[in-house]
């Protein structure tokens, strides 16, 4: 079969073995869209080689549950050994023996098939178009943020960045009716954070400035400060940025992986009792749910579609700052 | 009046003048304790110049309010401007025009005397010792990570670092009954920590690595994972320990101010979705009822006493790592 794969550089192959794996079902792929951390395996996070994607709907080729073969289907990408505490306890996606399509361990979405435990598929309803249901996975994974912190309408929050994943978070946390700014560079993918009534700055017309010891910057006086900051911008800079506007007591979501170490003042961190809180993948339910009752509208959000065969432009499409989401139609 | 001041130098003033503030009751110091804090502030932390120290006992000497004069009492160290949302919302701690004790904006307690408004002062029982009584303001921030964490018998508890701070965390967390384990550099120190009943190793005996992207360390299957890791260590490496060994969904709290950036990779903290909470003061009350029940001993901390003349011979002996809390003896 085709594969998008990544062994030191990204390559189309034409003759990869389909993706059989004991006991679990293969998974013919429709569409995948490509995420941020795709886009930073390909620099070297996560150490993965293999076929990358794990944003995709697909339709169940075959299986040892003939309940589901023919269904169309989306995927919980993180598959526990099933035997440690974790697992037994339902937390799989934190089984230290995990395997992650496309990340850690198993291959990927982007290729004509894949492989995953029939216990992480998801049948969905079919009001949800294939482009739509691309987009459940990354949304469980924004919608997973109002799971960990309490955020209401007399809240503010500050969503620091405006790329795919930031403009995601900022559908998901707009549901919460939350005073809400985003913070971004591009001018042109704030106004479509816009839509959701959120109010936006352009991160390079703010005065960041603030001191070690946690004194209130030039800049909360100047935006005020933040009940709850998620970094989404994918860079170091960003939760310097957040720390900066956040309130005492308050909280900082660091929601975008980045390869790399980053550096910056702790202080800061103790003398204003800040909280912060890593957030990666989300249930499925409550996105799917969100999708197919149209709560939120996601189609603007896509930029560009590519077929499998030309996923390497389609990943140079990606990573241009002026994309949000870039799909590719495989099947 | 005699003041140890740090002005670029740290020495002893003679010619001070009496610390009188508007409003506010004049106290006698009679003894004070050297914190990490007040080491971190010679080193340029939080540009403080003034008299430093904010760990005291003292007797009232002069106040408008009578019934207090004569009285021996400790302070909460944060005055807040009494006028703002947060003040009102009682948490002059985190007001953002507050002065702080030797630490920020206001003369602190290596002199004869301070000022402190009287609702920072709380008279304290006549059956705990003035060295004792030391102890109510850092026992008291040790304690406030138990109002931010649940902490209970079946948690498993790690604190890095072994020095004065961290000692008083063991001694504040193994109230809880949990399963603790002290890491730190010095057997002495350890052996200290190890009364409580709590483990302890040396960290130079571990093997610490944890690959960028969350994954179970060598670390960590040689200790286990733990619920909570409590940094106290006042050192860099302490939270990139901390992360290390703390399970996912785990919590790292961060309980010492150090001056000077620190870099850590971020990926890890969103992978293993762990959450890191910035830990500073806590309410007086719940210190001085466990030290005035005998709840906790603290008298085997004092490892050092120095009158106020020596003061920076004390400050030389509380950097030196054999030390644990060094008092000064002021009247």
């Amino acid at each position: 079969m085709k594969a998008l794969r990544f062994d030191a550089e990204l390559r189309i192959v034409r003759d990869a073995p389909l993706p059989r794996r004991a006991g679990e079902a293969l998974v013919k792929v429709i569409s995948a869209g490509i995420c941020n951390t795709d886009l930073e395996i390909v620099k070297g996070y996560a150490g993965f080689n293999g076929t990358l994607g794990h944003e995709f709907v697909g339709c169940v080729a075959e299986s040892a549950e003939p309940s589901i073969v023919g269904r169309r289907v989306v995927g919980e990408i993180n598959a526990g050994c099933g035997e440690c505490a974790r697992c037994r306890a339902g937390d799989a996606r934190h089984c230290p023996d995990r395997t992650v399509l496309g990340i850690k361990g198993r291959d990927g979405a982007f290729a004509e098939f894949l492989s995953l435990p029939v216990r992480n598929l998801i049948q969905i309803p079919d009001e949800l178009s294939d482009e739509t249901a691309v987009f459940v996975e990354p949304l469980a994974a924004a919608l997973h943020i109002v799971e960990q912190v309490s955020i209401e309408p007399a809240s503010r929050v500050a969503v620091i960045g405006d790329g795919k994943l930031a403009q995601l978070i900022v559908r998901a946390i707009s549901q919460t009716g939350c005073q809400m700014l985003v913070l971004g560079k591009h001018q042109l993918k704030l106004a479509l954070a816009a839509r959701t009534g959120a109010k936006t700055r352009l991160i390079s017309e703010l005065d960041n400035t603030r001191d070690e010891n946690g004194a209130a910057s030039q800049l909360s006086k100047e935006i005020g400060e933040f009940d709850v900051a998620i970094e989404a911008s994918g860079s170091a800079s960003g939760l310097r940025l957040a720390l900066s506007i956040v309130r005492p007591r308050g909280i900082v979501v660091l929601k975008s992986t980045h390869h790399g170490p980053t550096e910056f003042h702790l202080a800061p961190v103790v003398v204003n009792e800040i909280t912060i809180v890593g957030s990666r993948c989300g249930r499925f339910g409550p996105a799917i749910d969100l999708l197919a009752g149209n709560a939120i509208d996601l189609s603007d959000l896509v930029t560009a579609r590519f077929p499998l065969d030309d996923a390497v432009a389609a990943f140079e499409k990606a990573a241009d700052p002026a994309s949000i989401k870039v799909v590719l139609n495989v099947g």
